[in-house]
């Protein structure tokens, strides 16, 4: 930070923050999360052929990792029953883009790796009983799950390309538990990495987090693992999102999951809103000198095109705003 | 700031910010809008009762100020139609809290006064498009407006108590001419100070201000006037209210407008979004272990009544949260 940091610098005003955004970093990673993320809230079956066609728009807008589908059980996730056709038609498609899968478990891992995923984001939660709620196991049980899920990559041939990243879901608040404790992520996280994940990211289920929260669980994973690639989720439920995206770049921290339209939730969570909106945070970054590989434009208009196509209603700042030309 | 300041502190990692909460004020004035920016912008007329009843539950929050009305022709905007009335009953009801009343120019300062406003706060924009569609003046036209209320203040017999503040419209962005350099601001400011004000307000009109450009704007007006009691008055039109709320905690400011239910906009500034929600502000402020006069509880029990009472929607994070449980 520059000189002028002292706390009371102006005639005794506080001048607590130098906010020197200059120090942030320079470039940042957005993955779009709405496919898997967002799809899976609408309550009404999207045709395959629909969200094919939008995750054509989205691969056209330039993102280099996108989570296309989630391989979990149709009985629990309805709207996830075309998993292995989307993948597999997303590949054809877009071969050159990553690619996730998320994964609850064996049975899904595998199902992915046969689809053709990239990355298999093999989800469970820091704290036990949402993770019992959304993949009914202990976190113990889906620890086993990751292990043999890392074995299966290993053992099933010209697979070994895939990538498994493990995303830690209720990483700040949990819906039943209240306060979930960094030590408790951080117990996961290293569970997770010795068994072999190539990725992580920390997630705001609830979408409850806080800037000091933000900040001492994301600064505690950071300490301990300071070379580690690891995404941020956010969801808005409490408006933050943004706010907490500037405290993780803070903490240079530089790749978080999105949702065009603002579109998501948690089926296991309920009240939570959905992720932060693609064009938010893209818009948010843009503000703060932050670049992307992302075409902005493009996905304004796929997040304008959303309430026409799926029939669901935007959780967007900004597509709402554009809609009144501001 | 703490030692632990430096850039690459953590095996090249870049820690830019250090995000030392307790640096920030630890109290804060969250000054109350809706009755004037919320209603406003609500196209049906509400009864004079209902007003003064919501009024009357806003006071019970502890709110220590409230904007009550607005003294502005009842043909540009009938709403406030009712003005007098409703600051007369509410004076005769809440004598104790400071009631501010908005005027635009003379004639409405001499109402407002009449019906026992404590506080006129005048508005001006620091963008000349702005302040001509919001006022029909020139900002000179209306800075001469602004002396008139001022000797009008003084000369009023028994009304010396009465405060001017000066609402400075527009601050960052322009609706019709874009970005607002500070100097403009500085500008407006400095002329209204010169004149006798005795507060003023930095208004994002349009919501669209971003940490950037709200550092800069509110850094250069502090290093002026280090010592004056200035407002920030922010709409979420992009969803940065809060994370613009944090830049503003940082550099001392410590009082902010905010509507409950996140009602409000501006009848001249197309598709700007609502005032940030009084609501959201006060979790977000409790998160940052920031204090306010006012009960929590009872301004979120306000927000959930008014679609009820209001027949209007809520602009607000955790009024929307909250009906889900969460």
């Amino acid at each position: 930070m520059s000189a002028d940091m002292s706390v009371t610098d102006m005639k005794g005003i506080n001048i607590s923050h130098n906010f020197d955004f200059s120090l942030l970093p320079r470039r940042a990673e957005v993955i779009e999360v709405c496919p898997r993320d967002g799809f899976q809230n609408v309550q009404t079956f999207i045709p395959t052929a629909q969200k094919i066609a939008l995750l054509d728009d989205l691969a056209e807008a330039g993102f280099r990792t996108i989570e296309v589908t989630s391989f979990v059980s149709p009985k629990a996730i309805p709207q996830m029953a075309d998993a292995a056709e989307v993948m597999a038609d997303f590949k054809r498609r877009h071969g050159a883009i990553e690619a996730v899968a998320l994964v609850p478990n064996v049975r899904g891992a595998e199902k992915a790796i046969d689809a053709g995923a990239d990355v298999l984001n093999f989800v469970l939660s820091a704290s036990e009983s949402h993770n019992r709620e959304n993949t009914r196991r202990t976190i113990e049980q889906s620890l086993s799950e990751l292990a043999e899920v890392c074995r299966i990559r290993e053992g099933k041939k010209g697979k070994k390309g895939k990538k498994i990243h493990v995303s830690v879901a209720t990483s700040f608040f949990c819906p039943f538990e209240g306060e979930v404790s960094g030590d408790a992520v951080l117990k996961v996280v290293e569970r997770a990495l010795s068994l072999g994940c190539d990725g992580l990211s920390i997630a705001d289920t609830t979408g409850t987090a806080h800037p000091v929260k933000v900040r001492d669980t994301l600064r505690a994973v950071r300490e301990r693992y300071p070379e580690q690639k690891i995404v941020l989720h956010l969801h808005d439920t409490h408006g933050m999102a943004l706010v907490n995206t500037l405290v993780a770049l803070g903490l240079g921290y530089d790749a978080f999951d999105a949702a065009v339209g603002g579109l998501g939730g948690c089926p296991f969570a309920p009240g939570a809103a959905g992720n932060v909106a693609t064009e938010d945070l893209l818009n948010f970054l843009g503000c703060l000198g932050i670049e992307t590989e992302v075409d902005f434009s493009k996905v304004l208009a796929v997040a304008q095109s959303i309430p026409g196509r799926l029939g669901v209603p935007l959780c967007s700042h900004l597509a709402a705003a554009r809609a009144c030309k501001i």
